[in-house]
């Protein structure tokens, strides 16, 4: 059985391709859309597939950190011919074609296709525990201190995995199809291999499902804590206020060009006012405390 | 096969077609009807379609910008006849009856159905791109500097995308009711088509849903931004408080018309008081940071 | 056929005919239950239909404003009489009763029972368009003023919205019921005239949803409004105290009745701490913009 | 047909009649089980049923209010027997079990588990209506007056809601597990009043949920009046602040103990600061209202 | 019919036991994945089963505290064996194998399995229990004293509940699945225990989604202590300010070295100006108050 693989769905030799295999015009055209999302569709000669592989690549806007990139790879899985068309520079679809090809059997270009979407699917796991080392740093970090850089990282990690879930979802779709279609390509002596994939797509949703749970965890932490150092904050402008306003008041007061302040010529004046000053604000300071609002 | 293009559906010559081929009075009403929202009925003897193809329009509210307008267009496609009501004012309406001009066959009234539906679908691609890029300028102004100009901008965006999303809902419906339906139009020919079209409308829905994800992370790092500044704003406030309280204190302690305060008649009492000012500042601000208030 | 109108469920003619009739006792409580919800049951002698017309009364707690009340009717169509009751003060009620009597056909109640539910269907736009109208006003107000009066406003509409999608819900159920049922008594040749109503209803509850979002939108608005309100009054405190706290701290300090201070006895003594003064605030005030606090 | 009435599960009576009708002991030990949640089990011999009767009993933490409260009815209904146990001291149980009684038919054992569901279902409307009394008087108070006493009200009513809408839902269950169960006790003719039942319950449900939106509306109805305050009070410091910093300034200025101040020696100094004073107090108060900060 | 209970996955027997008894790889493979999450697989031999039974052990964050933590359980069970691998160390598992070997029957594999099944989810209500008791305790402290620890056993109890909530969930379907599966192990003699099974899981469910209903009331009680509390505190600070501003002002006003100011030379000065002081401060807390600011 041939087995062609072209490393850009613009070669001109898928156009021949699609002429000797009676390729349909729409699955050529959704190959050579970059945008195009994960799926499979079954025609009554082939099935054409997308899958999106995903790597981990060091992210331009934060230095030392990685984020998820993906590359399409298409496949047109016959009878009798495969054609492969995949990002030579992605060691993700290397190494998925690289083990059909070692575990794979020519007279079945289901198990091909099986064997290149479980291994796909084995290599979200890395980007999954990728975020979950991530969140749990930030989950750290938000206590002690929540700043601003704690956010940026939450919510670009929130952006990655809005992304991440759309090519989990349509994976696992793709992967149903591929069990439940009456014309499936996967005969049944490979479903249990089809049936695992799929439990192991599912298995990584929930787990994005609990990192968006997590970040939104690490959101309403920061939220609060913010409030809660406004609420400090005030705080200590209040205590500081309230210390500071007896002398003020009363320094204020001894500091008037007038005449008949009590203790005015008397030589002891300002021990007996620092007296006075002491005393009204451990008074202020001890309503303040009674009263609950400090 | 006859095609009646009208320019609009109060056209007198609409009453006339109805009468001739037993068009329901519903359907008339319905196309007479400019907030009528998109749908596909099918009756034994013809199927009656509404479209609402979107074009870019300068927005009146925030010169420079472009907002997505929808301009209905009303398809009679019967077994041997095709009546179109399409506002000629609208380019997207224009450039999808273009098409199906071009690419239809006067004998398949639903390939000419199928044709006008993918053009029109094909062209939300532009507005969703066109939203796609203002949430990107949003997200990198809003972390360096969150406006309420952003926040109107968010708002107006969340606006037409609930507007743009009821229309692609009812799309899917739509091309939904003409793949499934058991007397559809399209003939099993053209359903891959009409299967085509049905992947797009889900994938702008998907988007739609993205963007949606998109502004609430936009809207929420606003919020948090400014409570963030909140926060600074309260800190500088306590800082500036905590370094001036003691001068404050003290020269107007100095400032009292008393006898008996320390350093009174030394000559160097200036300096002293200054040095005991300066400890006492240095010792608050040391305590706040120590308290982990600063 | 005879068609009883009663204006009062609690009239003792509906004994009368309710033992004429074979009506059954629970739909007899449910039409002297003044809150009975909207339904349609289906028995196998007749059909019992609670429908809620709506109408647009002066809000007695807004004066100038309106708002929506809703008075029941309540159908029994059996296959020879109709019996309805209706409150005949409400204008809405009485022009559906007009409509069927002017449109309606006597020998089919299920033509009659229809044309009763379209026109109260019909009526419910107006109610729409006023919610229209208020949320738009709404929406133009709280950017320029965020009062608490429109957090008022818009509580009250989001809690009239509550009940009118309440009734909405049990009126597109009512109408799928009688669409659905095999029992129905709208019989083939009113089913597209019974669809077009259940199109009207989802309509209608699709605005509902687009106008609780747009509520919530509004909510979003004015509470960001506050809150950036907030930060720009604590900034004006800030940058008050920052340009104060210089001349504040430099004053007292020469009012200490003390010696050893610098130009003490200079006669321009006052001209050089002015520019001190000067300097010392412009410092501050840039020192502030560079760390970005203002 | 014998009926036998226990007051407590764990009456060694249970035991017996267990052992006498072939009761299973799963059921027994869900009876005696004081947490087990409303349900009903169809065996080929008999039917299980729990309810939970409310009733309102004066709440312990808030003096003057009611809650609502709740104790286990456990029936089981055989083809010739009826055992019920119910706690005497709960009024609805006994008004359930007395209307049985004097409606009920000694041969259907069926329509006495229908009459008894029945009576604890319109036993539900008083709870409801309590709700309501509360949520109005909330939503009244909570504009003049956000206090955290309302606060804490309606997150208690939202706790009893929670345990509410979680009896009902299960109850919404049982009564349509006893309409659809092919081996229902329930026989045709008592179906009508199982639906009206059943209608009974999706009201009441329908209820809660508008209540958890009023609730919900109550919430950030006082969040937002607490965060307007907090501006409102922000606003009068700014304003206070902004009033008395020119006079504070110019005193300072003139309190120095220098030489070379303007006005100094002139004998309407006095007379000519306080101008300068004004004036510079309204040219502040005109920027801010000019630059929209007040 | 032999039992072969195995410590640890990676035991060489199992390896022999899979030869044996023809287990088919990927169950091996699941096996030794720790991370593996619950399930039931049943192939045409045998069904293979990974539960997680819960215990509470000592939390190292919160010394004093308790967390649930869990232990996978794997079975293999044909119609002539059983296989169990559990950690020794766990005691649920213990509990669970001890019950089953004293209650079981050597002949039924099916029996065995549920039994199993039973014990592992009835351990799962004291874990359930530990949760209610803290959220109480939580929600006590929560209006009383609002501090960042409450806080933080939120998020950490929200994010135990995340965990416990998706191992019931598929727990959940795996009951559902050995109920249902036409091909189940678990005969139709051992059903209802397997439905009181299901039904007990449920009921957890239900409660793990009742305890994040409590768990976001807690926090939104929080949050909104904490606006409150930042209002009060703005609260004393205007107040605070108004009290002493007066003072300030006059007293700044008369300690100016200007001549011409009222009460200048009158040796009642101070009392004349006291009074106006107190006038002053007496009459702006009387207008604040009368603008409802205070």
């Amino acid at each position: 059985m041939p087995w062609y693989q072209l490393d850009d769905a613009n070669d001109p030799k898928l156009d021949q391709l699609a002429k000797q295999y009676n390729l349909h015009p729409l699955h050529i055209e959704d190959a050579r859309n970059q945008d195009e999302s994960v799926k499979v569709d079954t025609t009554s000669i082939y099935t054409f597939a997308v899958f999106k592989p995903v790597r981990l690549v060091p992210d331009p806007d934060n230095p030392g950190e990685q984020m998820p990139t993906f590359s399409p790879i298409d496949i047109f899985a016959g009878k009798d011919f495969l054609i492969t068309i995949s990002d030579p520079t992605c060691p993700t679809s290397e190494q998925a074609l690289a083990r059909a090809r070692r575990d794979g059997d020519d007279e079945h270009p289901g198990k091909l296709l099986s064997l290149i979407l479980d291994t796909i699917v084995d290599l979200y796991f890395p980007a999954i525990d990728h975020f979950d080392d991530r969140i749990d740093q930030l989950e750290d970090k938000v206590f002690d201190d929540p700043s601003p850089e704690i956010l940026q990282s939450v919510f670009a990690i929130k952006r990655e995995l809005i992304d991440l879930r759309r090519v989990l979802v349509n994976t696992r779709d793709a992967s149903l199809h591929l069990q439940r279609d009456p014309d499936t390509i996967i005969d049944a002596e490979h479903q249990p291999y089809m049936r695992d994939t799929y439990d192991h797509v599912a298995r990584l949703l929930d787990s994005v499902e609990t990192q968006r749970d997590l970040l939104n965890n690490t959101l309403d932490i920061y939220l609060s804590s913010v409030s809660n150092r406004t609420n400090e904050v005030m705080k200590v402008l209040t205590v500081l206020g309230t210390i500071v306003l007896p002398v003020l008041a009363i320094s204020g007061i001894y500091g008037m060009n007038l005449k008949g302040l009590p203790f005015e010529d008397s030589p002891h004046g300002a021990e007996w006012v620092a007296l006075v000053t002491v005393i009204a604000t451990a008074i202020l300071l001890y309503a303040l405390r009674k009263m609950k609002w400090l």
